[in-house]
């Protein structure tokens, strides 16, 4: 399997502000380098609070791409993930809808009433971990499942708990030009934070992208 | 007056751990650029935060660029401006040595007793604003004193401050090869944080800089 983290942040790392209201960070240009990345995935990954804050549709944008995944005999649209430890995905979320195959991981804590409804509405449910979901557990079942390429797009909490357990191959960050500051607004990676042996990457290529930059690391190991 | 904030982050965004534990984000390569800068600024600015954690000098570490600043005229050490609202840097804080000029921005709730400790150390106090210094009007009465040139090497309160007040001419800032996270982490521009009327950059240039990349963007007015 290999993960690549993909994400936006504010020239100083925020995903969003302190209110957590979606930020246009990016344009129209690093839109279509994501639509490229999703195209190319089995499938996307995001947290519960992205769910949540954002009701995203993880779809392919781009006719053309889809048309081309079809052509390779692969699904429409990569498959989505929702990390969700708790089951909170509300049942009318988008990433529910018909458009692509949805997995909710979720830990044994999920009240089964949750589980059921997320089951209704044909998702996928991975159990793996007691309070939290244990994401090593739970992308081995991903993978068994023929998910090889994850791109993983937010937020802050499953980026962290993500690097934490050592799943992260890649990271591909946007930089964009706007200071959004805030000692409570989301950023790349929040979780506890690491205090030593922190995660070290090697710079693998810097691109100018609109009005901002691109920096890919890969994740050492 | 010119006003450059110049930072080290990890790629998340983050100036130190949540325990606010120094940090080597950047290395020697990077260490040399943030001295030449230093060397030509007039003042090096740091809020009371910094002072606590890292006790800097903020002085220039090579002799060369100190002759070159002696042969030109000027201070052998730029100056130190520390903004401290409530006059809470240490009797025995370096910035409070003899090596540079040190001007101390607090309000007027500073206590009198750590104003008079601070003033018998040499520093010039510079009281602006009521419960928190009123930076516009303190950097108002540093450029009266003649400090022209001012780089903001920290930390993520008193970078956002001077965003907030527009202060903030250009931001430089050494993008780390590591992963800090922590939703407590400093950040490069903490405080409230904005939710609206976000500052906007331009970006002017993109350098690597050993393992990292240095990207210097221009404030939009």
């Amino acid at each position: 399997m290999h993960v690549v983290v993909n994400a936006a942040m504010s020239a100083d790392g925020k995903l969003s502000t302190r209110e957590r209201t979606q930020l246009a960070i990016s344009g129209e240009p690093d839109f279509e380098r994501v639509d490229r990345l999703r195209a190319e995935s089995d499938a996307v990954a995001v947290g519960v609070g992205t769910v949540l804050a954002d009701d995203p549709s993880l779809t392919v944008k781009s006719s053309s791409l889809r048309a081309n995944r079809v052509d390779a005999g692969r699904a429409v649209n990569p498959a989505r993930i929702v990390a969700d430890s708790r089951a909170r995905t509300p049942a009318d979320a988008i990433v529910l809808d018909d458009a692509a195959e949805t997995y909710v991981l979720v830990s044994e804590a999920a009240p089964v009433e949750r589980r059921s409804a997320l089951a209704e509405r044909g998702a996928t449910l991975v159990t793996a971990g007691e309070e939290r979901v244990d994401l090593l557990r739970a992308f081995a079942t991903l993978q068994d499942e023929g998910l090889e390429a994850v791109m993983v797009e937010g937020g802050g909490e499953l980026i962290f708990s993500l690097f934490d357990t050592g799943l992260v191959d890649e990271l591909s960050v946007f930089v964009g030009p706007q200071i959004v500051g805030g000692r409570e607004a989301p950023t790349l990676a929040d979780g506890e934070g690491f205090v030593e042996a922190f995660p070290t990457l090697s710079l693998s290529d810097v691109e100018q992208v609109g009005d901002g930059v691109v920096l890919t690391w890969t994740v050492d190991r």
